[in-house]
């Protein structure tokens, strides 16, 4: 497992880089929940979510040889954007693996405003490998994959730990779970300021690998997530789950319409844009599965990436 | 005209039970209008909008007699909310009058939320300021109106107060002007603290009273207002008009579609919810109907609050 010191190294490394995001409260959740809850706002982060921490933290540790020959991932979401700006910030050439299909926006965001160059394949988890695969053989880029990677564990450790540098005395974690590379980071970043502060992971019903996996103890996989929480349809792997083992004491799932419910009471009470997968602690919270009564809650908000194209849509009809 | 000093004792007044809300920035909205700008985020203030701080300084300066037989407004908006609030607060009775066909979820949280009580009247000025004075005659309560009123006024000023005191040396601020409450004392904070800031207003074209006023030199009022700023739909008085007219340089008009595309930018990029009156000074410095260039220019984003439920419904309807 990273030790906690690798987490202050790289919040060192891209502290510069990054948009120390805020913190906020609300007197309504506090009320809701009787407890004190802090919300470490990553949707104010570049690229609108945490992802940019770890990218930054990967790439820019890449020898010269290897910032010459490029990047490559594989990824449709906030990954993709948070590698194509560092190695626009860094001067490096991206390439990133998209499947067909992906949205335009979500393309056009990648290959326009950071200037990678996007690759389409079919959407299979295999035919992205082997695109990736090909072209790496071909080119010669760096893989940044998207956590099965220490250096992108740490960097998204560093949201926990500035939550923590400003909230010191916090109960409890709760973080998002997908990859697990958000919770894996969060955890050594929590765990390495005070062992006491308990972890908690938030998944959605619909893609709960990581919650079946600590019941087996081995890795299990979604065949077919099903969840408006784009960014936790993926699995663990072995380096994340290893970390969520140790350090995580539970893993509460929640159902879509629980995640919908917990995004929509954050909108209209905070009025911060957050995205589905982002919810997921709140709805935790709210599915009363835990109790929290009395406690200092922190939750980490992941990002606030959501296509916003249909709502201002309906607006624009409304003054023709 | 209100002295600069009424908004450094009104801030004193009110320091305790508002929030005390960021100054966000960002890179897109810098890069593009090649400018520095500072949004001061009252949807974050209590009530989702700025109209908190002048109900709080209004009404705790009552005296305890005029406290015991409360106080009444009409309104339908964040005026409302705000005296509910403030009452709930300092725990006296409040009345709203607001017109039949207000949204139920205004209904609702002013009642229920706050606790006022809830009076339905036509839906003409003339309803709205007869069955005020009804009530008023019969019951005793002080009028709250929403900006033809000093320490209304007085406690508007204090988010341009705030602002300054984060970003000192601002050379221009700019905020929507609907009755002139907020632009008024948004105009008296600014002059005060450097008599060089320049002080616009933007304002959209279907409600463009104050522009019209500026223009004939006396108090001009919208027949029909027809846009979909909600908050300024209201005609200037002549406490906000002589004060608009000493410290205002200029009132900037944007269309319906300039609006929501300025909001649709801010939800987009700086993921905050901003009601559609407070996108007018975006819409206004993109109309490049005035140069920014290289200048640090305040904008006042006055409130958050809008009905996001056809959103929500959209998002439920996908997952069942």
């Amino acid at each position: 497992m990273i030790s906690y010191s690798k987490i202050q190294e790289a919040y060192d490394r891209i502290s510069k880089e990054i948009n120390h995001t805020p913190v906020m409260t609300s007197r309504t959740l506090n009320s809701l929940l009787d407890a004190q809850i802090y919300l470490k706002c990553e949707n104010f982060q570049r690229i609108g979510a945490f992802k940019f921490r770890g990218a930054y933290n990967a790439i820019s540790q890449l020898s010269d040889e290897q910032k010459s020959r490029g990047v490559i991932t594989h990824s449709s979401g906030n990954h993709a954007q948070a590698v194509a700006l560092t190695a626009k910030i860094l001067g490096i050439n991206a390439t990133i693996v998209m499947p067909k299909g992906s949205p335009q926006v979500k393309i056009n965001a990648t290959r326009d405003t950071y200037g990678a160059k996007v690759v389409l394949c079919e959407n299979t988890v295999k035919s992205r490998h082997e695109t990736c695969d090909n072209i790496m053989t071909k080119e010669g880029q760096t893989l940044i994959h998207p956590y099965d990677n220490d250096h992108i564990i740490a960097g998204a450790g560093t949201a926990a730990f500035e939550l923590l540098q400003e909230v010191p005395n916090l109960d409890m974690i709760i973080a998002p779970v997908g990859g697990g590379g958000l919770l894996s980071g969060s955890s050594i970043a929590a765990k390495g300021i005070n062992s006491h502060i308990r972890v908690i992971a938030a998944e959605p019903e619909g893609a709960d690998d990581a919650y079946r996996s600590l019941l087996s103890g081995k890795i299990e996989s979604n065949q077919n997530p099903n969840t408006i929480a784009d960014g936790l349809r993926t699995n663990l792997c072995n380096r994340t789950f290893s970390i969520i083992r140790t350090n995580v004491e539970k893993i509460i799932t929640v159902s879509e319409s629980e995640i919908i419910h917990a995004m929509q009471l954050i909108w209209e009470r905070m009025k911060i844009i957050i995205e589905p997968s982002s919810a997921t602690p709140l709805a935790a919270l709210l599915s009363k599965k835990i109790s929290v009564k009395n406690l200092k809650v922190g939750l980490i908000i992941s990002g606030g990436n959501i296509d916003l194209t249909d709502f201002f849509s309906l607006l624009k009809k409304q003054i023709v």
